[in-house]
């Protein structure tokens, strides 16, 4: 597109030009279906759909490798799919053109026990390698809470509750094949572990959510399943207290696998959906691995007597793995709890991080903030990386009320040195608060987009504008 | 530059002007002395000094960014300077221009436990690091042999052998403050241990060697201090043992705090420069961190266990400080230690890293090569990680054969998956082995190169070339 202005007819005729070209290889999986095109114009968010013109369904890098040279020549944007459960608008098609659903590129194309490390495709989602990765008695880490396909978790830089041992998808990507904007397929990184070999491409992609290049294949790491597994749920007088034995345990290097949170309202939430009977207090979640019972045990005896110094109201262990499940499965299951809190309503859901020290003060005013506003909301959190959530229910008229709450939420969290996603990613939702969060550096990252998509095809209107 | 052509009068005329108005705010601190020049003209390596025209010695970012802007002014290169110990003539100002000294930049500050975090200037040394986080309960991990500056670590993405599991400079910086090629001075990341807030600017600094930009500022991750460390040491049949023993250690969960391998050579040099009597064989260095004694034994005797199974010939534990640092510090000397085998001689220190999977085979291959040639030589490296180094003793008429093996040695690692340098960085000594490592992907380094620094000022001729 550039700075070429184009006649509505103009475009019209590129796109009946570019479908030809895309069905001459890809058949039927290029398509300008209705079903298809609203299908692809929006994630799980409640920010406005916005349709693409046609939708592919690539197999291979040398497929999407093509598209990219149609889109090229008829100057169409690209918007990369994944399974569609994005929280700010990634995948709308905000200027229209090609929707790239990587879903039919879903393969293990390899695992390497010894290295610890697999290749995938980007369309794989996180439970379909979960079941290829089965009998391997290792795991792939990063488990955000919707089966997002791993491309996308890279491509927000996603994490999840396991982040705080294992690390999030920027430590868990070592290598990626890429398609530019032109068509060019490059490889990112190596299969060793680690490399000074010039700049870090694979953390630049990782993040970009496709605003600068479609990843169809990824290297990921991945972990031993642990030996031992310990979990234990405890309820805190205080989110003083809670988050005060979060930051201990980790200076004692207890190494948590999990450290999740849950405000008041969310337990009950919880309490109610998932039929549990949790005190209806600040919640820690924690989980611990290690290479024994006993080990497990010792570590998890210290974070008990840390609870107990702060405030904690009993440190119930559950001992059983049904028991455990029982408890993840309500954690996982905290959106659609706390949605049952005002059925049918929208849900706004949105996340920011800060440093771990200035989390209770953070969660305290966010709480204070939603305690006077007129929908129901509850707080759920990654503690252990200072990073957190706040899930809104609300009837239509109070959309607005919710987005002066979200931006006070991240002017909070940005006053507090902290970032106003710490998982989610930007998308068009939060582009609006990268100038005060970045500054200066934000031009850096318009010449790296201008860099790398200097027509701006690249699913353009998200994360920086070069227009 | 550019495409500029200056002659050499315009040139001096522009050094001249230069250096006056940089006189006007550095005072002395800005020279043309031949002393600094030559002592800025090399860092540790082999490769050929070559001076710079001038040499500043900055103490603020605000001054950096003043350097920058009469360097943009005047047409003129700059390479920053750390500590001088990189060996693969990073600091080299292959044309001339300025040597931007930062060892006057040495501040912590700020250090925060609850975060396990610190910010410090560019020019700080590990060791003053270290220093300044006694009784803080709090260490920074990252532990090349040499006492380097921090900034200089994260610009050549330096790791040491507490990698494996506490990670390299890319994990460990979350944060910096860069000054660009024009003077503009940009803050990366936050101090939330993780963001999805847009490009990976902090990744794309780290490991770029100063050819994007000048780290005046970082802000680290800090490690808690373990609370009981186990070192034990143990000699393998085999170099095939020793490797099988630490992929099975990983995969087991048992998280070395380091695993360091050294070849037969390397541990009778060691022996006879550090007064240790280890038998001369294949020889693992491991040192555990757990949250009790007990919790270290359990996991070293699971150690001991699998080297039993892998030849290994006996499991000697250092039960003492002494003992411990006394081995640590002849790990440490390796490099004295080797030097020593040929005394006067010139030495190259090379690094490649392979898939863990490929590592013994790729080290019993490069040591048959070493066998047939003239010169002696050690190799040791950072196991767990598949990094390893090989170090040359060499009399001068020696260096072209050492020069074909270090080719013949990239080769190999790259033909296992692995990368032409493990830790080490590029500098202008590895340039030439980046097309075949990226392929492609190198494209797309020049691309961002000359986004960032379009005049080709910042650091020319290392990593990539762009004119």
């Amino acid at each position: 597109m550039g700075t070429e202005i184009r006649t509505a007819a103009g475009y019209q005729s590129a796109l009946e030009l570019a479908l030809e070209e895309l069905r001459a290889f890809l058949g039927s999986r290029a398509t300008a279906g209705e079903a298809a095109r609203h299908h692809h114009s929006h994630g799980e968010s409640t920010h406005p759909p916005a349709l693409p013109d046609l939708v592919c369904f690539p197999q291979t890098t040398s497929e999407v490798s093509q598209i990219m040279q149609v889109s090229a020549r008829h100057g169409l944007p690209v918007v990369p799919f994944g399974a569609g459960t994005s929280l700010e608008g990634h995948v709308n098609a905000l200027r229209g053109g090609i929707s790239l659903d990587m879903r039919q590129m879903n393969r293990v194309l390899r695992v390497s026990v010894e290295d610890m490390d697999a290749t995938v495709e980007a369309g794989i989602s996180r439970l379909q390698l979960a079941k290829a990765l089965e009998n391997t008695g290792l795991m792939f880490s990063v488990d955000p809470g919707a089966d997002a396909t791993i491309g996308g978790m890279a491509s927000t830089r996603a994490s999840g509750t396991m982040a705080v041992r294992y690390g999030t998808m920027r430590e868990n990507v070592l290598g990626l094949t890429v398609v530019l904007a032109d068509g060019r397929i490059i490889h990112t990184g190596t299969r060793a572990r680690k490399s000074s070999a010039g700049y870090d491409l694979t953390r630049l992609f990782v993040g970009a959510e496709g605003t600068l290049g479609v990843m169809t294949e990824l290297t990921v790491r991945l972990h031993p399943l642990p030996e031992a597994v310990g979990v234990a749920v405890s309820a805190f007088a205080s989110v003083e207290g809670a988050v005060r034995t979060v930051i201990e345990a980790i200076q004692l290097g207890l190494s948590p696998a999990r450290i999740e949170f849950m405000d008041e309202a969310q337990v009950d939430a919880v309490n109610r959906y998932s039929r549990l009977e949790l005190a209806v207090k600040p919640t820690l979640l924690f989980e611990f691995h290690g290479i024994s019972e006993a080990s497990v045990e010792e570590t998890a005896r210290l974070a008990e007597q840390l609870a107990a110094e702060h405030g904690g109201l009993g440190f119930n262990w559950e001992t059983t793995p049904a028991g455990r499940e029982r408890l993840w499965k309500a954690r996982h299951d905290v959106y659609y709890a706390s949605r049952a809190l005002l059925p049918g309503s929208e849900t706004l859901t949105t996340d920011v991080c800060v440093p771990i020290s200035r989390m209770a003060e953070c969660i305290v005013a966010t709480r204070a903030d939603l305690d006077a506003l007129s929908f129901p909301a509850t707080i759920v959190g990654h503690v252990g990386d200072g990073n957190f959530h706040v899930l809104c229910m609300l009837a239509p008229e109070q959309a607005a009320e919710a987005a002066s709450f979200a931006a006070r939420l991240v002017e909070r969290a940005l006053a507090m040195g902290g970032t106003c996603t710490g998982e989610h990613g930007v998308g068009y939702g939060k582009k609006k608060y990268l100038k005060s969060e970045h500054g200066e550096a934000l031009e850096v990252m318009r010449m790296l987009k201008l860099a790398l998509d200097p027509e701006n095809r690249m699913n353009p209107g998200k994360i920086v504008d070069v227009d």
